[in-house]
C-alpha cells in the first residue's frame, strides 16, 4: 500500500524501540488522558510506529476496533508482536502511507495521530487525507512535541546547540521538530472545528519521582541517537557535541530540572 | 526601613500599574490556586508591589493576617489604595527592603513572594532573610516567570530579538528573567525542605476567551514598556524592534498561538 519508507530521523534501531516504548509508557497517563473511545466505533492510528501508543489506545478503549497504519514494514511487525504480547484482539495492522491511504471516505469513527505528523514534509496534506476517511462528526487526535519547549537548568549554549541540531536534521528530513504549537492553526486550516489544545507540560528533577531517569530515556537518549548525523552534517564538532549532552545530562542531576511541553489538540471533522 | 529603591526595570508608570492589576486579575486562579492561609496565621508578602497579588491574598484568605512589604513607597501607596478600595481590612503595609528587613526572628508563619526575586540580584541572601523571619515549619511559597517559556506561531527572529532584550536588559539591572527554572535550586540552596514546583503553564490563542487579550496586556505591554530602554542600549534598533512586536501582536490573531509558563515553588523551613 505504499512506497519504500522515508528517512526517520530517529533511526530504527533497538535502542530506538526501548526509548519509543519508555516515552509510551512513562507518559501515557498524561498523553492519553480524556482519550477513550466508545464501544464499537473504529478509530484509525495513523502512524502507529513500533506500537507504543497502540497499547495503551488498545487498552483505554477495549470494546473499539483499531486500524493501526505505518509506513514502516518493520516497525509495524514490532507493534504487531507487542500488542500480541499484551494480548489486546482489538488491532489491526497495515502497512500504508498517510499521505497516500486508499481507505474509502468516512471509514473511521475516529482519528489518533503521535508523534507522527513531525515527520511528515505536509502535514496539511495528512491532515486533509485524515479528514477524507473520517465520517463527519467524528474527531481527530493529535498529539506532538516541541523541542523549543525544552527548559532546563543548569542552562548552557552547548546543551542549546545539540538540541537545534536534532530540529535542524528533522528539517533536513522534511519533519519540524517545532510542530507542537502549530496544530492548532494546522487542525483549522486542514477544515476540521471545535479545535481545543491541550498543552501537556512535563517538570523533571530529583524531586519528582522517575521523572529524571525518564528525560534520560526518552529526549536526551533522542538527542544522542543523531550525533553521527549532526557531526557528519557540520552542525556541531564532537567536543561541542559531547559537552552539550554532558550539559543535558547535568540538568536530571542533583539541583538541576528539566522541563518539556507536549501539544494535544482535538478537532472535529464538520457535519 | 530601606534605601531608596532600585532601578525597576519595567519601570513604575501608570500604564504598568495597569498591566500588574491585569496580570493579578487575569491569573490569579491560576496562580493562587492551593494558596489559602489558617485562620490566625501571620503572612508576610515580600514585595507587594502595587498590590497586584495583595487583593488576591487579602480575599482568598480574609482571616489571615498579611504584612505586605516594598521598597517603593509609591508602589505601597498605590498597594494600600487599591486594598483599602477592595474593603479588605487584614492587610498591614509597611516599606522595607526584602535584603535588610528588620523583623525579628521567626516572626511570620508564611511567606508569600511573587514577581520579586526576578527583580533581585542576590536571590539567595533574599530567601535567607525570609527563611530568618518565618518560623521552624512555616512555608514560602514564590511565583517567578520565565521567558524563555514563551512559545509561540508564528514564531520569528524579530520576536525573540525583542524578548531577549528584555532579557537582558533585566540582567543589567541585577536581575533575572529566566529565573522561573531556578526556583527549586534556590529554594533548596537555601535550606528549604519538601520543595515542590507546580508549573501554571497558559496556553493562547482565538479558541480560549480573553486569552490573546492578556497576552497584549501583560506580556507584549511589557516588553513595549522597555522599547526605549532597549534602543539606547543599542540591543535593538527601531525597526526591528516595531518588527519584533508587530511580530508578537501577530501571535494574538486569527492562527496564532502563545504559550507561558510561570513557576510556583512551596518550601517548608525545617523545624
Amino acid at each position: 500500500m505504499s512506497e519504500s519508507p522515508l528517512p526517520y530521523v530517529h533511526g530504527r534501531s533497538d535502542r530506538e524501540s526501548i526509548r519509543l516504548y519508555d516515552q509510551a509508557s512513562g507518559l501515557g497517563l498524561l498523553l492519553h488522558e480524556g482519550t477513550l473511545y466508545p464501544p464499537g466505533s473504529t478509530v484509525l492510528e495513523a502512524g502507529c510506529g513500533v506500537g507504543a501508543q497502540t497499547i495503551l489506545l488498545a487498552g483505554n478503549s477495549p470494546q473499539a476496533q483499531f486500524v493501526s497504519i505505518d509506513i514502516s514494514p518493520e516497525s509495524l511487525a514490532r507493534a504487531q508482536e507487542r500488542v500480541l504480547k499484551a494480548g489486546y484482539p482489538n488491532v489491526t495492522f497495515l502497512q500504508a502511507d498517510i499521505c497516500s491511504m486508499k481507505f474509502p471516505a468516512e471509514t473511521f469513527d475516529h482519528v489518533f495521530v503521535c508523534f507522527t505528523l513531525e515527520h511528515i514534509h505536509n502535514p496539511l496534506v495528512a491532515l486533509e487525507n485524515l479528514m477524507t476517511v473520517l465520517r463527519p462528526g467524528g474527531t481527530i487526535t493529535v498529539i506532538e512535541g516541541d523541542h523549543g519547549s525544552a527548559i532546563f537548568y543548569p542552562d548552557t549554549p552547548d546543551a542549546h546547540l545539540v538540541i537545534d541540531c536534532l530540529v535542524i536534521l528533522q528539517r533536513q528530513s522534511g519533519g519540524n521538530a517545532l510542530i507542537g504549537r502549530e496544530l492548532e492553526h494546522l487542525l483549522e486550516e486542514s477544515g476540521f472545528v471545535d479545535v481545543y489544545i491541550s498543552p501537556k507540560q512535563t517538570y523533571a528533577s530529583q524531586n519528582v519521582p522517575h521523572s529524571s531517569e525518564a528525560v534520560k530515556k526518552i529526549f536526551i537518549a533522542m538527542i544522542e541517537g543523531v550525533r553521527e548525523q549532526a557531526i557528519a552534517a557540520g552542525l556541531a564538532d564532537p567536543d561541542a557535541w559531547d559537552r552539550g549532552v554532558r550539559d543535558l545530562y547535568r540538568t536530571t542531576e542533583k539541583n538541576g530540572m528539566f522541563c518539556y511541553t507536549f501539544f494535544k489538540a482535538v478537532g472535529v471533522k464538520p457535519r
